[in-house]
């Protein structure tokens, strides 16, 4: 197995491409890794580096262990070596459980591997791989959401109803793995 | 002259690979329109729709006509029709004057062209054109930014010191202008 560095930037249609299916977001702490599924995040320059921003509720395992480490990995799915099934298999279970109850990656049959920088693993199954730290989070208040997106925030009268948090991951390192 | 839609995804490379070297960001309110060099933006999806962010410090005229009308495009330079010094001009120009002076676009020797849904405009130099709506906005604390890029606000002691704004623009249209 080997991880070919890639520019995320040339990936940037094979990531968006992917993205409204379902890409995973791995996240660890003190041992305890896990993947959720996300179809939404943005990719780009800001502070003259590399930025993936991904939007993860307060509710959430991962907002848990994100803010304890502040480090994450985006996976994607990419090539042809895993069938559809595995990889739909895999973004309905992590985009439906949560890591608090069960080991997403054993329940989803996914096989983790090291990443080179960050703790949370990179997925051999969701082989383009973005490792990504913190380096500016921000809670997206509700009521300043356009009106159109209420339909996200069904329970929230104020601030305090789960809303989304930007967590802006500095982009360390990319690369597919290939088997 | 026509305008050739396309998916701004399937074009994100081209608009990271513009960025570093500058791309404009028109903005317009009460038929004075302004261009403004920038050379960071994300790209993506949040709440189920194609998102460009912008970062505006609160000083920049650009920031005042965003706040007064809430839309803006994206203009990349993109294919063999213009010279690079008629592009290098343009984005040393929109770079480094202020619109409060004077007309960037007259200037710099720049062809406004409607845009189809918003008031700001496109740039035939710059064919590459997101129309965007801004849906979201907010301050990004320089405290709550990483030590790291402290060299980017280097008299900021409190959040007053000209911090960037965050101007999430929903993508409404997305097209190359084609002599």
């Amino acid at each position: 197995m080997t991880k070919r560095e890639i520019n995320p930037f040339d990936y940037a249609a094979d990531i968006f491409k992917a993205m409204p299916r379902g890409i995973l977001l791995t996240s660890e702490a003190e041992d305890c890794a896990n993947a959720m599924t996300i179809g939404w995040g943005t990719l780009g320059i800001e502070w003259g580096v590399p930025i993936f921003a991904a939007y993860v509720r307060e509710s959430r395992f991962t907002w848990e262990l994100l803010e304890r480490t502040g480090e994450f990995t985006i996976c994607v799915p990419y090539g042809e070596n895993y069938s559809a099934q595995v990889v739909n298999k895999a973004i309905g279970i992590c985009g439906s459980m949560s890591g608090r109850d069960l080991d997403k990656f054993i329940k989803a049959g996914l096989h983790v591997v090291d990443a080179d920088i960050v703790r949370p693993p990179a997925i051999r199954e969701f082989p383009l791989t973005l490792e990504c730290r913190v380096v500016f989070e921000q809670v997206q208040p509700v009521k300043k959401i356009s009106s159109r997106f209420k339909k996200f925030y069904p329970t929230a009268e104020d601030d305090t109803q789960d809303p989304h948090v930007a967590f802006y991951g500095e982009i360390l390192k990319s690369y597919i793995i290939e088997d």
